[in-house]
């Protein structure tokens, strides 16, 4: 069954259908951020998202939308990072089941945290082959209904609630800076604010180690990435079919940064802002000042994509020594 | 020249007098804490106040509450932690002189900190009888006014605009926990909140290897903390002079927590809340948390002191081991 195609009117109704579940999260300025980029940064905020991730309002959009007759046999993804909590946590709050596979090799704190929003977790083994097919076991078993984590209609229309937030809330932005992995984020974004603000340029960003969505605009079909290795570890995966040709119609480029721009930007943010975000999250504004020419304008939205990072191991603890 | 006592009024009146400057900053919630607590918990998040610490509130009071030909001859303090900040910054927008004496142990970090903001630096060997003579000496030579790091009436005042905003959004609560160093914060919290809401119960929190406090408390008078060790870095000073009998007067007890305690409950905000706090900022959480029986009622108040925290060393990493 194939869902509505998302534009405007999708994610507005998206809007509505997750505002008593999800956060409207607040935007935050940082005088001394804006002095380093040159600019004027708005920063979204989905960090303090439920499950601290902006994931959650494209898993709440997809359980929402389901009918009372289909939400009954529950919800079912393979995942192991935020897209399964916000999973979870959509299903439980429906009150229906979820079923999630992990990789045996997830670690225990993601797997805690799924499991404590009631989620039936189904271990197997850490290969795609091993996961689609445990998922589809589930599925046939349960009926449950796949969601996937981004190459999804109603999740790229939920993800783009973020950005229609950002649009009301501080207009007339130059430009829109948010990751891109999937491209479910980015592909909602994308239609969000061109659709709002027809003068506001949208741009992805993704490290250079994990680079599938820029050589895919250049090629103009999706290339896979192949075997990606980054700190920024939400934007592993390549482009999905149905985010692609959004992205390719609407977004004004994708910008590239190298692990140690993600790595200054996200300790910049931490230091500046006093707020946790994840490596994935520090991508836009790494983009943004290793690209200032590119992006034109001053007043410059950036989307923090989540906040949910190892305290036990942050990346530039790799690169200093500590006295003790 | 001793300045006016600080009452309701005179909190107000500097409330008034550092709204251009100081940020109001937010109040935020958390449902997770709230079910590990047992508590409704409001967290005024002075992390996000200018200089990353409500130390900004009391220097700007003072500040700005000089007579411009007092003004014109500067301010001056000793301090290397963030009451030096907060002075040069006051100082700078007004446009007068800061002297700052640090020891010459002090970490770069705040140097820089205090010397980006156009401060004038003296270093001094790093003994209280050195910074006292290198201060004087100063204050000969230019002029300039005092400005003690707590125990000053304006700085009292300015620090209590803290309660007095989270007191004006969040009525009717049924206590406010602060952190206890010198009292300047603790002091000013507990004027505005036992005038303001006579209901409502203020304690402060201390950790036990820097219980000065609570022993002054029970002695009935002023206690020095004795060469005190704790992670807390901006506890380890005495009681003033003007902040004791405040705090005796009004506030309902002190709350003592161990080292881990103050660890567990900063990870704890880090990870639940997603943002920076400082060890000195997370003792009232722990004070909670370890005390819930001691403390009346759901509707807790808590501020959230400061966000400056040496992303290097924290805490937790020198209970655990990394693996890389």
């Amino acid at each position: 069954m194939e869902t509505e195609k998302p534009d405007l009117d999708v994610i507005q109704e998206a809007a509505r259908r997750i505002a008593p579940y999800a956060r409207r999260t607040p935007v935050l300025t940082c005088s001394a951020l804006n002095g380093l980029c040159n600019a004027e940064i708005y920063f979204k905020c989905e960090n303090f998202q439920k499950v601290g991730a902006f994931k959650f309002r494209g898993a709440a959009n997809a359980v929402f939308s389901l009918t009372d007759s289909n939400a009954r046999s529950g919800v079912a993804t393979h995942s192991s990072g935020n897209h399964a909590a916000a999973l979870a946590l959509a299903a439980r709050l429906r009150g229906i089941p979820a079923h999630i596979v992990m990789p045996n090799n997830a670690p225990l704190v993601k797997q805690d945290a799924v499991a404590g929003y009631g989620a039936q977790i189904t271990f197997c083994e850490p290969t795609l082959q091993a996961r689609e097919e445990t998922l589809a076991r589930i599925v046939a078993d349960t009926g449950s209904g796949i969601v996937h984590p981004y190459d999804d209609n109603r999740v790229i229309a939920g993800q783009g609630t973020c950005a229609l937030e950002l649009c009301e809330r501080i207009p007339n932005l130059d430009a829109v800076l948010a990751p891109v992995g999937g491209g479910g984020l980015l592909a909602g974004t994308a239609i969000s604010v061109t659709e709002l603000c027809p003068g506001t340029r949208v741009f992805g960003a993704e490290p250079s180690n994990a680079d599938d969505a820029a050589r895919s605009l250049r090629a103009g079909h999706i290339i896979p990435s192949d075997n990606p290795r980054t700190i920024a570890d939400g934007l592993l995966t390549s482009l999905g079919e149905r985010n692609f040709p959004i992205i390719r119609e609407r977004v004004a480029d994708i910008l590239t940064v190298s692990e140690t721009e993600i790595i200054d930007a996200m300790r910049l943010i931490w230091e500046r802002m006093k707020i946790v975000i994840e490596p994935s999250a520090a991508v836009p504004l790494a983009a943004l000042r290793a690209h200032r020419d590119e992006i034109p304008g001053q007043r410059i939205g950036i989307i923090l994509s989540g906040g949910n990072v190892d305290l036990d191991r942050l990346p530039w603890m790799d690169r200093n020594t500590h006295a003790s």
